[in-house]
């Protein structure tokens, strides 16, 4: 049943190829699509498309359908072409005609960016937020583990001493920077479509303004055009905050494979969250760092999926675009994966102490040998011979008691709490109060 | 001539193949790499690390080096390894050994990357404002065409009623939308990470917010394995940021070759700034938007090379890094290119008028009828119909002085002050002035 | 239930995220994981690992469970951890011990990528007939339409006059030159990669060439190391034969959905093949090509995203290989998919006759005009003013009838024969009757 | 000055713009157009459109220009617009008016993809025979070191005994294997596109077949729409053959940054061929393999560059195409650059010795002592218990001299000649000299 179709029926084959996977997404959409009918109903009233009564109607039964979807009984039926057809379908079932009012001044086009802005603005919180607990783990670690010493390297090569503390804060301060990527992603995820009808507007007296402010909307896509044109711009946005925060996600997981390694061992994890072989005592894969690190890859190819979608492509609705549900929405959900399956393995961190007072790693003290010279007073070039002349003739003993970096940022001078002052910064700047509020008064009312 | 060698020479071989394309782009960092160096040596000195006598020498060298570079006659001599060698040998040479003390503190690694920083803030700045000045063109394109109707397409099909004024305006929000991502990467680009030495930090008691503050970054990378990690990270954002300004860019050209194609026929441009051939008098080839386009794809593929540059990479310098020039560097000139190219001949653009008036385009007008007749209060079925059977008799005949769309955003009310604003407020984000007042103060004092 | 794991289990929180999306896959491979296991074990009993009854009992064993798997009777039970474990666990459950026999000599390394490979080579083949039947059709569609002229376009401007018979030729072959990224795929799916255990080979003294000709592949991976590795190398190449294919669809996709417009409107499919609005008639949304176009892209991005799951990646299996079925399995499916839509679709299209009879296009014939001139004996450079002359003069009036192509390829010579011969040659490349053959010999035995 | 242009001058910004990086790749591609200029002057006078001593006049004049071109002479003018037009300015201004007769039947467009395919086939055929001699080098080294041991890792963890020799081998197959992707490219380059003009073919009756064979192209694109259509597609299909090779170099250097790291010590090179610091005598920077895995990483995202730029256009030359040549020639270059290196390195290479004797490695036998007791009569499940056992109760101590793999493609059996046969039977395929006897005979006679 498609509800504005011209009579002739599309063949199956073409139903079926054209429809692909949108049924499944649809059904995470449709709390969405509800609420944008509620917000669009009280605007008709608003401007004289709708009486006050048929607006009370339509709210009663659109309230109704928000909550069989809430309870998981909504539920597109047999032959319905798609969520807005569903929903309308019910209403008009449910409430006769005034059902097909609330189509007056809408198109499917904008109807359908409004879910996605909706959807797109729940799903960004929920990653933001659980990218604010990982954050938090990341610092109680480096906290916790701030007088274990490490190796750090350089070109892969036993460079200088590091520290687990120095090591775990570098990914909390990273998550902090990807936080302004997510928050380019929400802004425009933020900003109201509707009115944009089919990307060129609308001759009823539409009130805008209105429907941004009902929705919690920071903001309105101002030109039709540019409304439409944000279908795909806004998803490739969301897709550069999803590759920036994979980025930190699959350095973090090539580290932890590579330091799981037998010849580093400086992590491990308890078995039950490794794999092995009863035969090989001493193997435990890493499955699930290699399996995010993968995700990761995969998550970081999507800009390039999307844009290849978009290119070359003119002014207006083609629908190309309905794909690129099909590669941001398990996107959003993958990462959001990774995101948590990192914070459940990190719980059981366990770092190896002491690592560096084997012997075999006193060469990455010799530049803090030269350096502890200097600041005593001899001359950095007499300094510097003295350390490799000690170094050649192997004998070389660093102190590893003397090492003391102080500096901003450094092993002896973490700043977790300047990093995490930035965090909150971060999270402020998202106002999802605003958009909560604004949510639960119109579907409250 | 290498500095901190070991004695053996790498063969010849080696030596070109790691070098590259290098010396291309050091001559870029030239500037950056002095004025990082002077803020460098005020910190030593704060901390006691040079004589206030070693101080203002270094500065007097460093702002001789400064001048040359600015009037050309700056260049890395045969022989000597890259600009940072090439910067402390001029100063050894003139100065004597006070010219090696500036390299206590920091490493190879953080000076590079203080470089690279402050060129990214200066070429974005750049970028930025040449997309303000595309912005100010199309929003008078948009004013100057508000009431040249074009047809609006979906599917690339014949759609809705459109106007120059709306197709214009578009881009020009777009243009709005894209700074987020340039924000994005400009802050990135404006943290110190000076002081992170190879990564890991030093044992000097270095005043990292002095070096702050002195270059007028807004923050530093606090961690110092994080600071190093930016490598990489800041290009992939700065990548971003260019892809999206190119979907802008890549649309516009999209559409324009589309337009000026005969069968349209909405656009053209002075002879001289398009090719054709005496014998095919009508054929205007749109080489220049061709170019666009393409090259704002090569651009949008950047965040791919670069994610296939880093991904599955451990923490710590490599030396892959050092590709990340060959993207980025042309990336940005291309980018800034493709913006002035595009400014260049829009300000020559025409277009057709009275488009509509043509009968082809008559049933563009039906969705306006039919809402014309709900507005006057014939049921929205009824009048549906009505329109429908008009259509099908071959007897619609829409009376175009009646189109009035009025609504935030539509043909009738562009909102060319409200997306101003939205822009005024977005490059006041940037607050360029801070990073030039202090650039100064730091060369001129 | 995991065979070979040691006894602590994983939390479920690990195995659900590592199992992913498996299970889909897995059936898929059932069918050929059993395949795999009858020739190992016809080898192991020629080497002296089973005796002859064992091997008897395992064969039949198996052969019962292929069946049940094309009656689609197979499924994993819960708690299994895959197929391979399924197929062990009722072949051990029915016969006894001698099912776990069946694991000597062979890691699950090994056991998966013969499956894969076994697995893409029926999927290939079933895309090269599929591609096949469309070149058959273009030739059908090209040799019928051999009269139709269109215009043909550079820089989407009119430029000479063309022909449907050419434009439809033009895709036969493309798919012609497709086949040979096919055929590479093709040759990297068709070597046996059994015996190379977990990579590093078995100390058993396994026959790898009786495995190799039981399975009907062409060749085996010798090097066990590089067998293991030809995972994700054979996917990376099936991903570029499939977006090789992808861009002749896209190519065929665009033109279609640009013709169409109403601008052109040389191409027009039935009503129920098309999508539209009875209140715009002459609006015809070509929504399966545009789909065909977004899926094309979706898979010209498969190598990207492969190319990131491997690079930087050292030698031997990691965990992240798991992931590339979820690229290339949907991938080749949907390959399929928008082969036998474009077949589907083609059936019914109908294009414009006399087009260029229309005045509109007459300089499409100029050059034409100058040749015919030349060809009479007239000096190009005279031939060339005269021309021009009289098109500045409006006083050009091709005459048709002249047009005369007739060099190979051209319009009055399209080739169909000559191309045709190609696609053969291509096809029995792939000797597709050596692979059944081996196949049918080894289940039916 | 351009030959077929509108009187009208372009602007300088636009001819800047246009040009682009066109000059230098118009150098490269000098001695190609005159080859193409060369086989066209001889059809043309075959079909009477050229007298013999024109045609006499033409070839003296064009093998004058080609020897400048060779001997470094050969420059394209100031004001002239390319590399086409500087070879038909010569001939005019040497001998007059018969050198504009050259432009005859042919277009700018079939004369650019004839010199590209030239220069493609010529540019591959210098990769094939570089990758030729890296795959006898690593030969080489496979059988030198047959007997040195060294552990294979699967998950980044210790696994299986392996070799030095698998390892260098398992290399020079995948080598054989990438060939495939070079022979596709090649035989997609092999194919001769003149007489398709500007993609709609010519009125003239040219004869296509003799300028195949005096070219030595195996074939011919016989529909001259996909002829002009193969612009981007042979691009593309040799960025293929380029990712697959660079995916093998990738892996190779992969491994030795990490077998170079401390921790492994696998793996040595001379002191003049790594880069290191006299303070840290231990580090041994792997910087020209770094690079090399940069390098493989940027050619890995030329398929994905090329995409962009071909995606969703419509059939027809578009100046987009323009720039593929600013991806593939530095593509070509740069892998041949990364062979070579590849080469120059492993001449050097030092692997360490008897590193499994060390009781680290000691659980790497595991599996074989299983199986080497089942060899013995042991029931599997029996030996697996005793062995499980030993390593349990920390007495397992494996006899190296036991270990004996015998199968193809396994450490005791490197089928080195085997794959050697593979090679030769590749590199015949490319019918090198075919190409090389019609050339030479073109340019002599």
């Amino acid at each position: 049943m498609k509800l504005w179709q011209k009579d002739t029926n599309s063949k199956k084959e073409v139903e079926a190829f054209t429809i692909g996977r949108d049924p499944e997404f649809d059904i995470i959409l449709a709390p969405f699509d509800v609420l944008g009918s509620v917000a669009h109903a009280v605007m008709l009233e608003e401007i004289g498309l709708l009486t006050s009564d048929e607006l009370a109607t339509l709210k009663k039964g659109l309230k109704e359908i928000y909550l069989e979807i809430e309870k998981g009984q909504f539920r597109i039926e047999e032959g319905v072409e798609d969520v807005h057809s569903q929903v309308e379908f019910l209403l008009t079932q449910r409430f006769g005609d005034v059902g097909k009012k609330l189509h007056s001044g809408r198109s499917r086009n904008d109807q359908v960016l409004v879910d996605l802005k909706l959807y797109y603005r729940a799903a960004l919180r929920e990653l933001v937020e659980a990218t604010a607990e990982l954050f938090s783990l990341l610092q109680d670690l480096s906290e916790k583990h701030n007088k274990d010493l490490m190796p750090g390297y350089t070109h892969t090569q036993l460079a200088m001493p590091s520290s687990f503390g120095l090591w775990f804060g570098s990914f909390a301060e990273s998550l902090t920077e990807d936080m302004d990527l997510l928050l380019a992603a929400y802004q425009l995820s933020n900003k109201n479509p509707l009115g944009s009808a089919a990307g060129y507007g609308s001759s009823f007296p539409l009130n805008r303004s209105l429907t941004t402010q009902l929705l919690g909307f920071a903001d309105l896509h101002h030109n039709v055009i540019n409304a439409q044109n944000s279908r795909g711009k806004t998803e490739k946005y969301i897709s550069f905050a999803l590759s920036g925060l994979s980025g930190t996600l699959n350095k973090l997981a090539a580290d932890i494979c590579l330091f799981m390694n037998q010849h580093f061992g400086f992590i491990t994890f308890p078995d039950e969250l490794t794999t092995g072989s009863s035969i090989m005592p001493h193997k435990k894969n890493p499955d699930v760092f290699e399996l995010i690190r993968a995700k990761t890859n995969q998550i970081q190819a999507l800009p390039q999926t999307i844009a290849l979608l978009l290119t070359n492509m003119t002014t207006g609705y083609h629908r190309d675009l309905q794909l690129l549900k099909e590669s941001i929405f398990p996107g959003m959900e993958s990462t959001l994966d990774c995101i948590k399956m990192t914070i459940f393995m990190l719980k059981e961190i366990k770092v190896k102490e002491n690592i560096l007072k084997d012997p075999f790693y006193k060469h990455v003290f010799s530049v803090e040998e030269v350096n502890h010279l200097v600041l005593q007073g001899v001359p950095f070039r007499d300094a510097y011979k003295k350390v490799g002349y000690a170094i050649e003739a192997d004998d070389f003993k660093p102190d590893q008691e003397k090492l003391k970096h102080s500096h901003e940022g450094s092993i002896g001078n973490l700043c977790t709490k300047e990093i995490k002052t930035k965090m909150d910064r971060k999270l402020a700047a998202f106002e999802f109060e605003k958009m909560n509020k604004a949510l639960e008064q119109l579907i409250l009312n």
